[in-house]
């Protein structure tokens, strides 16, 4: 299967380089009877836009979806759902000076050492405007959660250095979250964040970042052991976002320095009215909670029914106004400094990248589970 | 794709559960023309027993690989390549009081909720000996690797709590890691982690840890955006393992407290003589090389050629003979002490298999790579 | 992998529904470096459209693709392609009395009782307008095909009981097949067709047919054992087009009727300056010929260089003009006369989605078979 | 996904060559719960083997099967499935003189020219024994579809020339098929056909035939539109088939012959108590049945409910002992009379794998038909 089809029911295929015609993705494997609107992928991807904080870059493309298959009369057929969005903003001639450079930390040489060639245009392919598909077909995935009772919220958990408390915290405020400008979960760290952006801004700096993420709401026994772990699959689907360098799963690698005593989360019977999985599970099989979730929800590679907790680290933004020594297509040392738009962290953006990527996983894994038992 | 079969053209199907009649894998794909015998399969197989360190369990079953098909006169055929080890120490028995039992941090419950039913014998498929099909397979994959001069090392990078120093710095020995009780790249670490692993044991307790994992020779390019990149597929490969609960390349974590300035790798021309990937790349294309390697070997999802780098967290073994409370299959809340054998901290037998699963990518992706232009 | 995705490197998703906004596919897996512009996928679309014979729809769309990623100055990227195809001639209302019934012969129940619900203007999704992502996505295809030295060439063979001698035969044009109203691949036959169709179309019928093809230039040993048999992916590839309801290779069904002394086609030692394909066989392995080709140029699921040739039987056009009786959606029975555009045979359009989809398996194993060897 | 491994959910791969040391298949994707015993594959596997008929061969190996996994106290885990034969009876030595010689008609030369390399004994891969890994795969498969209320019958529809005349004929007996040496239904053609065969096997020769197979319970709408549609599905498993040259559903070639007005089967109200699929039908839909069935129980891809119809032709087998001309591994020209068992017509072994194959779609296409609705 080719490298820009992600899934193996519920798939997603994305397509679209950052200055060419268009972008967007094909959904396929969606059931049919969604209830399903334009304005359902157009608030996800209004979502993944610059917001007022100074993280983000000043391109403010309205980025409106057509949906141009697979749904009618507001749900969907079953039949493959192709979203596209324009692009509109093009300033390509920015560019022209970077086609035969490359930049440090992007993937400019290695993407030519692939391919021989590529749209140097804004990073063609490599782009975040790729992630507009991802977010348009998570917004699907997410339409199919909600049916089914999961939700799932991400965060900015550090950005430049700055650790934000996470949701074991009092304070943590999941409401908070879209109407920060750097999807900061709660209110009282915005302004250092600001000032501490603001001042790499000013040195032409950037800052690298974790999100966050709580998914809840998952049948027991969610996950295809043993490639298909569900750990396997947010992975997988984590580090497929550009500039994600690390992800980790509940306590994650604090568990390595943990003691067995320490780690194991205990097994307590389900508290009666507690039992939100209770539906699925199969005679004979009583439901359980957990006393801890240091496990983040997953066990043997199979959901626990506890929140799926993960986190994912992001690198800083390459692209920095400060000049950097690099080498050009002739093999010849080259300064640059990159100009134009671009973010001095990621994180705020890719927030609902790591949200729509773990909508997809999940949607997957719920139409496979359907598979589990005669 | 089954939720056993990993890889898009270098496939593995693993089978086995821990105490049914075998263990083994198919791997198809595999070139025709390489040689390959039992023995390299087998010399890896011991690689993943248990040594002679305190770590490591006392199961210690010969793990003979049978080759059952697809090598022919010493090489193989092009077809698929069957290897089944037999499962010979069983004691069953010792399983018997488990068998209604939900043990706190093992997949017992999560797998019942799926399935409605389980082996308990061992831990059924979430044994540690499903990675003998794993194993197995890598060292079809890593014969692959070597006839492109391709080689991989892992080793333990932390154990209960004791971090080792890494390739970067002075005295990391590749050459110790196997002779090492605990898989550790330097000896003047054996002696403080046997004492702490020791003492541990007599607690009753168990530890976690890290594997370290570099991979050199890559050609530049390798890796299949958007959703194929090198770390998603490493990634989910390593996720897949039981236990580990966290990945990150290069910098990692550690890369989102950077500023942009100091995370960028400066690209350098390629010295005469170091262009060990040269004869890969495009016309056209310059051969570089890096001054760092904060990247851990990969830009845009793609090799940069530099070795790939990454580490693994793996949390405590979940078995412990200290007292823990859990619940039964009837609901009820029952107290248990793990008896048996098992390890203190599985690290050191994950070393192979995360050497084996990294293998099984890079071999896949590296046909994938064939693909990349006309 | 979801229903509307073929392939495995080489790979294309189609979308869309008759009456809504767009049809087309996405192409993922070309190779980057291929020479490809939007007049090469309009040459094969207009090559599906209703000629000037009886045969064919009056629905004239002018179907002008848009290239909407994928190739940047005039050759692919190695990043999917995604193609649309607006559709502009909606006569949705011609459809409302079709709503709540089953036509005879259609997938209109079928639908229904797969997915609870269809859209049903002009078939939805199994209309004929899906083979437009199809026949876009066969002529990337094409193009790379091309560049390896391979033409496809498919014809009208049998048309409304009218059996059309074949290639084996003094006569056969190829060159008229493209500007025959029929797709016949010889004049002399036309008038006859002509006068059978509009006889036809008098009595409100229709008729089925057979189309034939033929691929050049295949290097031998194309194919993947067991399962991707070249022979395997043809027939999957042709029975995936609406209305066929059998394939056939070489001699086919009447191979069943003769004696290995008559079907075995004798190996020949390749004639001087014969070899086509020399240049691909591994060292040691010698060039053959065939004296015949009942095998249609496959042995074992492998080609043979000789040229691959099969035929594909489709069933008659089950929209008639003619009074049927059939079933509401209320269970009750019903007349019906289909009214409006409607072909009276489907093969001469389905000539061109032969090839495409003949080019799509060929393009996807010539990439597989990359890996055959070390 | 490699060319050995067959569907998507529920899978299978197989392996093994003719004389290696086993042949064997590994079953993933089956559901927990399946009760299944070693001699629910035993019992297939004997179908498959010679019998007392003139057609077979006398290689006669017991071809006991081994369960290596997947299968726990009777019943299925969800884990993987592995069953191994042995390969018992090596006679290598009679393939010596076959060790540089192309047979006519077989895959000798083709797996050359693909893989550099191939094991000669007994045809290696691209033996009949390959066929023991999809038998004992369909076993499973069968299990699975009987407790969904499916049946699959398969038998020799022709052979020699002679045509049986099929299930739409008086006389027709689906108990004898089992019982008759040919594989036929019905006992009053079995001496006209041992004749044939018997003389075709004093001459030297050898013959084709065609194999018919039925497939009753299917629920409406099974199939996975457009690319996945049930006829798609099943011509690729058919065509996988060693020898196997063509595939046609319902009035199939003959359909091409027809009007639309004879070939369109017309719907009925479903008569009370015939409603065998109901229980599936999305709310609102009626159950419908047809007053013939020339589409074969396939109308837009998807089942109609009624009998699933297709038919397979097999070319004749190519062993055979008359002298033949061929080319050796030097390009030179050589005498062949192949000695040894052969098969005089491989249709009564097939019809077992006809079974095997058509199961293993059916398997997985209902499993994937579970995700056809919210």
């Amino acid at each position: 299967m080719g490298g820009n089809t992600f899934g193996t029911i519920f798939t997603v295929t994305t397509f679209g380089e950052s200055h060419g015609p268009a972008a967007g993705c094909v959904v396929d494997g969606c059931p049919a009877g969604l209830p399903l609107s334009r304005e359902d992928i157009g608030r996800e991807l209004r979502r993944r836009r610059p917001g007022g904080g100074a993280a983000g870059t000043s391109r403010n493309e309205p980025d409106e979806p057509e949906i141009l298959s697979g749904v009618f009369e507001g749900a969907t057929l079953g039949t493959p759902i192709a979203i596209m969005i324009r692009n509109t903003s093009h300033h390509s001639a920015d560019y022209d000076d970077l086609r035969g450079l490359y930049r440090p930390g992007h993937a400019d040489w290695t993407w030519e050492a692939k391919y021989g060639r590529r749209d140097h245009r804004g990073g063609g392919r490599s782009s975040g405007r790729e992630t507009l598909g991802r977010v348009a077909a998570g917004a699907v995935a997410r339409a199919f959660l909600a049916s089914r009772g999961i939700s799932l919220r991400a965060w900015t958990s550090s950005i430049a250095g700055i650790d934000i408390p996470g949701p074991e915290e009092p304070g943590f405020d999941p409401g908070a979250i879209d109407e920060d400008p750097f999807r900061l979960p709660r209110r009282d760290y915005t302004e250092k964040v600001r000032e501490r952006i603001e001042a790499l801004k000013k040195e032409g700096d950037s800052a690298g970042g974790i999100a966050g993420c709580m998914v809840r709401g998952l049948t027991p026994g969610l996950g295809e052991p043993v490639f298909g772990k569900l750990e396997a699959r947010i992975a997988e689907a984590m580090l497929s976002i550009g500039a994600a360098k690390g992800v980790e799963f509940g306590a994650g690698f604090a568990a390595a320095g943990l003691r067995g005593s320490d780690n194991n989360d205990r097994p307590l019977p389900a508290a009666p009215g507690n039992n939100t999985a209770g539906g699925d599970l199969p005679p004979g099989v009583p439901d359980l909670n957990f006393a801890s979730n240091r496990a983040g929800g997953v066990l043997g590679g199979l959901s626990t029914g506890a929140p799926l907790e993960f986190r994912v680290a992001f690198k800083p933004v390459p692209s920095i106004s400060k000049q950097q020594l690099t080498v050009d297509r002739g093999g010849a040392v080259r300064e640059l400094a990159v100009r134009g738009r671009h973010d001095i962290c990621i994180v705020p953006r890719a927030v609902p990248v790591v949200e729509a990527m773990a909508a997809l996983v999940i949607a997957d894994l719920l139409l496979l589970h359907r598979s589990a038992r005669i």
